[in-house]
């Protein structure tokens, strides 16, 4: 891991124990341009209602409107399911950063058939911070709602 | 057109002309479950600064947490972006009907790849609408902004 890689993740890490700490899903995305922070965010289902506000979706609606996309590098705890995915491929962000793919494989394949790099961190912060939601009673259903499994 | 076809994707289209009054992206979609109205939206780019906010994003907000999607349809004035594709993929919305695919070309063949069934209106409505709003100046510039055109 680089110093960047681990410094940005960090943030997203926080983002998802901040997630954790409010009752809701602890997955957390931080977006960053030229080694700057530009927005961080995390899923907001639980905090909002929102059912589209994963974490990516979260932290690319707090950077707000941006005229590209092709600088910037998307940091994530989780592997990205196919809504956020999909959004990375449409937004044409080159580059994202997963901290883990053990808790939910997501869509690390797709994206790298459509050009993203996908930088795959395998991080035990990312990891345990998951572990520890779906150790919780319930946090099963919620899990399997957040990611539309009937 | 089905009948119900007709009244849900006039329901959309208003979205999407409400949209176009507001000075927005006029793109607007409905959530339908056993005939009845879930919800509706329409894009949210300029109104609330919200880069997420397509039509089909802005209606599943709305709807808010939902236990399962998979005995609704989607409506959508214009052919969904590979964002509000992943979503609906990710989300198992099991049908989707588009408005047109004249004036963008969206992903229905991915759409049907991973198995939503996708009945293409090519609807007058839904055409002249989004050819309104193209034909004022700048507005080329906005429309490349939300499908992240550089």
């Amino acid at each position: 891991m680089t110093q960047e890689d681990e410094y940005f993740m960090g943030i997203a890490l926080r983002e998802a124990e901040a997630g954790l700490a409010d009752g809701g899903l602890p997955i957390g995305a931080a977006l960053v341009r030229d080694g700057e922070l530009v927005a961080s965010g995390c899923n907001q289902r639980v905090q909002a209602g929102d059912p589209i506000a994963h974490g990516e979706m979260d932290c690319l609606r707090k950077a707000g409107r941006q005229k590209t996309y092709r600088d910037t590098v998307l940091y994530t705890t989780l592997s990205p399911c196919m809504m956020c995915s999909g959004t990375i491929v449409q937004f044409g962000i080159p580059k994202v950063v997963v901290g883990e793919a053990e808790n939910f494989d997501g869509n690390i394949d797709f994206l790298r058939e459509r050009g993203v790099e996908v930088v795959l961190l395998d991080d035990e912060g990312c990891k345990d911070v998951m572990r520890r939601f779906l150790a919780k009673p319930g946090n099963d259903a919620l899990w399997n709602e957040d990611i539309a499994e009937d």
